[in-house]
């Protein structure tokens, strides 16, 4: 008899056209089905939390499959991490109840924004952050992050493509650190539009480099004007990072 | 008329056979003289400070090599990077007098070695850090450390093909600290024997696992002996932070 898996998945997304199953290119979900299948002999289609685009990342993606196996869950990663390639592991397997779903039942979600400033590019963080060779103003950016927290529609910060049926968003915390070159965006909310964070990251940019001024967000949130944003961040600096369930503090 | 310019290099030693030209596969050294060559129309020998092995990574190498061009040395770095592998990043290039050389008159350097630390390996620190999936114990760790500090015989922390002609080298700190998952090792002295870093990485892993007493270091400088120290941690932990010449603070 099946039951219902959930899989925490760290992933680096450079060498795939994303998390979700794709003609052209190999995809996340398609590595972890493929590995599912040689150990299970099943073939079950895996959902995520998140459909994270090509060259993004993932520290905690999380998904869930039905399987009909005896091994227990905490043992699942340490045999598919012997199928899968050394780009995607898989953290941790639970249990979970046949009517949960990854991305339905997600509270939350928390995503990392990577940018590299530095004259020259960086070759060890090239896949992991976004270069920005000229001088950055954290502190204007840093305020300028205050005016994505709340309740808002977001309706400015969606990329064509975007499916959602309403773009009203809850942010509960956007904090920027910087470690020596390397300035970090953490994001939490409820749920993000298509492509939300790297337009805010890209934002964030234009703001940091006086492209924009410090109440683009505002500006962009009362209005619903995409053009008051600054343009689509690259993809290799986003990360997922965590996805919260019922019961997981945000 | 050719003059000297000292070159600071990044790169991802990841898909390389290492810092110096060889046959087979191919090297850091070799791409930086083929990006010169293709700028000048020279071909000029590269001389690096540190001759990193496979897989072991620099974010300040610095190298040496004498050419005949009108281009100002702090153009060098764009110029070349437009030329060169995106692994590979020239952060600096200035002109030095022609008796300066790279490796001889280095007069210190800084390593890092990381280890991820944790149950199941990691996706995205695989090319950068050292997997250890059992608990470690960081204080024994940083307390064993504290013997490598002084000048001392490291005779018994050298791999089999060392040439140096004394093996009494100067370690002025090693230091280690742990973010999240990730144990960071920075030690810095005024040379090191061929592989010393990676094999007091070992023997630190071996200590945080109980395998060797705290004073393995001590007991190994005092004897000589390499069997009382650990195994030769993977290169992919390793990294050249940074070359001192004269003039700089070690």
């Amino acid at each position: 008899m099946s039951e219902r898996f959930l899989l925490t998945i760290e992933y680096d997304g450079t060498h795939y056209s994303g998390w979700q199953r794709q003609l052209n290119g190999p995809s996340i979900q398609q590595e972890v089905e493929h590995a599912l299948h040689r150990l299970t002999g099943q073939r079950a289609a895996v959902t995520g939390a998140s459909r994270t685009d090509a060259g993004v990342h993932a520290l905690g993606q999380c998904a869930h499959v039905d399987l009909d196996v005896s091994i227990p869950p905490d043992k699942l990663p340490f045999a598919l991490n012997t199928l899968l390639p050394r780009d995607i592991r898989v953290l941790q397997g639970e249990r979970v109840g046949p009517a949960f779903h990854a991305r339905f039942q997600a509270r939350g979600k928390e995503y990392a924004y990577r940018i590299f400033n530095r004259r020259h590019p960086s070759a060890l963080r090239r896949h992991f952050a976004a270069h920005v060779a000229l001088p950055l103003d954290d502190a204007a950016m840093a305020r300028a992050a205050q005016d994505l927290v709340g309740t808002h529609d977001f309706a400015a910060f969606q990329a064509a493509g975007g499916t959602a049926k309403t773009t009203v968003r809850t942010i509960t915390s956007a904090a920027l650190t910087r470690e020596g070159d390397e300035l970090l965006l953490t994001i939490q909310g409820n749920a993000f539009l298509y492509n939300m964070v790297r337009i805010i990251a890209g934002t964030l940019i234009y703001v940091g480099l006086h492209k924009l001024p410090e109440d683009a967000f505002a500006r962009a949130i009362e209005t619903g004007d995409r053009l008051l944003l600054g343009p689509t961040a690259p993809p290799q600096g986003l990360c997922l990072n965590r996805v919260y369930y019922e019961g997981e503090a945000l």
